[in-house]
């Protein structure tokens, strides 16, 4: 069971900040263990990615067989249903459709003084995206990380994804052709992203790396953080629904379970304004846990991490749904809108009884690449903004340059930086002599 | 003298790439140093910023005296000259100017199959602003990143600056008033970081911090990367200016010294297509380095990683460029806007002779806190966009449901994820039914 909090009980905010400062997640410290995998990979390059991915993954390489061939490629996808493709391929349709809306627009305009200012935003020149190998290779990932890059106009999109055993997941080779990958390395762990930021003979490095993966790809991703551009360091998945007694009970329990079941260490939460519609929710829960497949992991989240909180009204709701900052809010109130207006802190929000939180993995449009662990306080999902960088740009006219120069001439000798000032004040003699 | 090299000579590839690979900072292992300061900030709050502050900056706090008082704040500002006043406010209006026009929109729209679809940005709850002490406590830094948090709407601002032995800079008490700063901390390096970071009986957490800072700050900055968000990781600056025959060797020198001076492990370079005049602007250097207050500095950083390359075009002045990234591009060229339009990878371009790089440092508009070490290929100066987030949206119809859920549950299928699958399809089954 989990725990039931309800903000009437005298002992509310202490169990409260105990809830929200839960330690969810071991970090074993691999530092040291990815450091010297890095510095091989660097040192050796394809060599010593082949031995790690023979040592870690249990397949024998060659530089000619780092990369899946397009034949490989095309053998798996015609392995895919029918049913299948076309799932993936609307999905891809409207995550493209959403992403392009990101789009942003180059701006310039002259200013009072006669300046032209502005900026530009170009896409990153390459792009590495890390999919998982194992139970957690999912090919709706691979779509949510390549689709923005290719709005962005990236030029260049290698995928890495470990095949222990040899084992390829289908589906993410499909995805992969769907949205336009250019280059799908069998290689994982922090061997792959140290090719991916540093590059070999056969694997030339990229700009950006982003997509989930183990301590081990975290830790890599950390490691290379400046010598390219990473996304987040994901933890495990969360949800709160808050949800009125208008709803049926049984589908917030499986909109719950959607997130438990991912992950041990994922949490789901409810809060709700009737105490009993708690109640009937957690014995949903329970009824569902009997059968689901992946019942153990769902149980354990639940146990370790779930909650059920009961409020008085929809603003305390909203009050602690902001300081969860959740990842994944979905709000199965009357009202969605108005409440959702009232929530600032959450990766994504899933407004009305209609929404579930699946729809936004796979489907909806907007990205399932979202900010954990409170970090949505600071962050945002994974958008085209991550593949784009921004320049600014500025041209002074002679009468603009008279106009502000004299002040950042001021400036520069107040920082004692004369050579700043003296660069503006040459031009300036130029004009005023 | 710096190096001289042409896309003529024979040797040109190699010399090029180890002008690009340069290491030009030292980067000492402070890591485990820093560790155990944020640990014992985290451990003993207040009382370990004191004694840390004692320890590092010679000075005896208390929990009251942390924070530097109103009164503190405006007896510094009243030593401020009007002239500089003037110039920190011309400064404060023109940065504010700019980024008031990168507040992003929020979007919302119906898609075909009747779903809502769209997004919303807000602030970061709280920022810290980090600003070096000593030497490079500079008060357009302040400016710099407090002005972009202020116009995101960030609710409170706290600014921590070591007082090495007592002593503060009034022009960034200035600023910070001018900025409209909430807090102001004595405080610095790794202590300082972590109490912004994690909070401590005086010093309330904040979300993001931003700011550069020497290794110790950088580490820490590192470090916390996660629990709060933070810009990027700053190293020395560069600036790369191409310019032909038709401009004053002098002035090039200067804005080559302008970056020079700031430290030695800056870095000037300088692409023409006119070899003579390369000569001249190196004479120029040199005669400039005779009287130039920070003449070691400078001398040290153009010696050590200055150069002077000399091209063919100015196609291949672009591609050169596209490969070095700078952090700062000056475009002194008859047609400035055409050269800009091919140089991709930048932080930002001044364009024209009469736009100095140091007006961007202090005036222009634009933001001065730019990508270092070649990371303008992945990444972009700070903004507005810093200290915002975004949270998408989503809300379908029972008909937009039925449009999509299927494929959704399809997917889910193939993923093993059943709870997924099974919260559509109870909905559809209410739909269906």
């Amino acid at each position: 069971m989990p725990i039931f909090l309800s903000t009437d009980a005298p002992d509310f905010e202490p169990a409260f900040a105990a809830l929200l400062s839960a330690k969810r997640e071991d970090s074993p410290d691999v530092d040291a263990a990815v450091a010297a995998i890095i510095e091989d990979v660097r040192t050796r390059g394809d060599a010593a990615v082949i031995d790690l991915t023979a040592k870690f993954d249990r397949i024998d390489l060659t530089p000619q067989t780092l990369a899946i061939s397009a034949d490989e490629i095309a053998a798996a996808a015609a392995q895919v249903t029918t049913a299948e493709r076309e799932a993936l391929e609307l999905a891809a349709e409207r995550i493209r459709a959403y992403h392009v809306r990101q789009m942003p627009e180059d701006v310039q305009w002259v200013d009072p003084e006669g300046a032209t200012l502005g900026w530009r935003w170009t896409p990153v020149p390459a792009a590495g995206l890390y999919v998982p190998g194992g139970l957690a290779s999912y090919p709706s990932s691979l779509l949510m990380n390549a689709i923005p890059a290719k709005v962005a106009g990236v030029g260049r999109l290698a995928v890495a994804v470990p095949t222990p055993g040899g084992a390829v997941n289908p589906l993410v080779l499909l995805a992969a052709q769907i949205a336009g990958v250019d280059e799908i390395y069998r290689i994982g762990g922090a061997q792959a992203i140290a090719a991916l930021a540093h590059g070999t003979e056969t694997i030339a490095p990229v700009a950006k790396i982003t997509g989930p993966g183990n301590a081990y790809v975290a830790a890599a991703k950390r490691r290379v953080f400046g010598k390219v551009g990473i996304d987040m360091i994901a933890g495990p998945s969360e949800i709160l629904v808050i949800a009125d007694a208008e709803n049926d009970p049984d589908w917030i329990a499986l909109d719950l379970m959607s997130q438990a079941e991912h992950d041990e260490s994922a949490q789901a939460l409810l809060i709700t304004d009737d105490e009993a519609f708690g109640r009937a929710v957690a014995e949903a829960v329970e009824k569902r846990l009997e059968t689901l497949e992946r019942r153990a992991i769902a149980a354990a989240s639940w146990r370790d991490f779930g909650a059920v909180i009961t409020v008085r009204d929809l603003d305390e709701a909203a009050t602690l749904s902001n300081c969860i900052a959740p990842e994944h809010l979905e709000l199965c109130v009357a009202d969605p809108q108005a409440l959702a207006a009232k929530t600032v802190h959450a990766g994504a929000i899933f407004l009305g009884q209609w929404t579930p939180e699946a729809i936004g993995d796979y489907v909806g449009g907007p990205n399932h690449v979202l900010p954990t662990a409170r970090s949505a306080r600071f962050s945002s999902g994974l958008s085209v903004l991550d593949f784009l960088k921004r320049t600014t740009l500025a041209q002074m006219t002679p009468e603009a340059l008279r106009a502000i120069g004299p002040a950042a001439e001021r400036l520069a000798q107040s920082e004692s930086l004369e050579a700043h000032g003296l660069s503006v004040a040459a031009r300036l003699r130029r004009l005023n002599g």
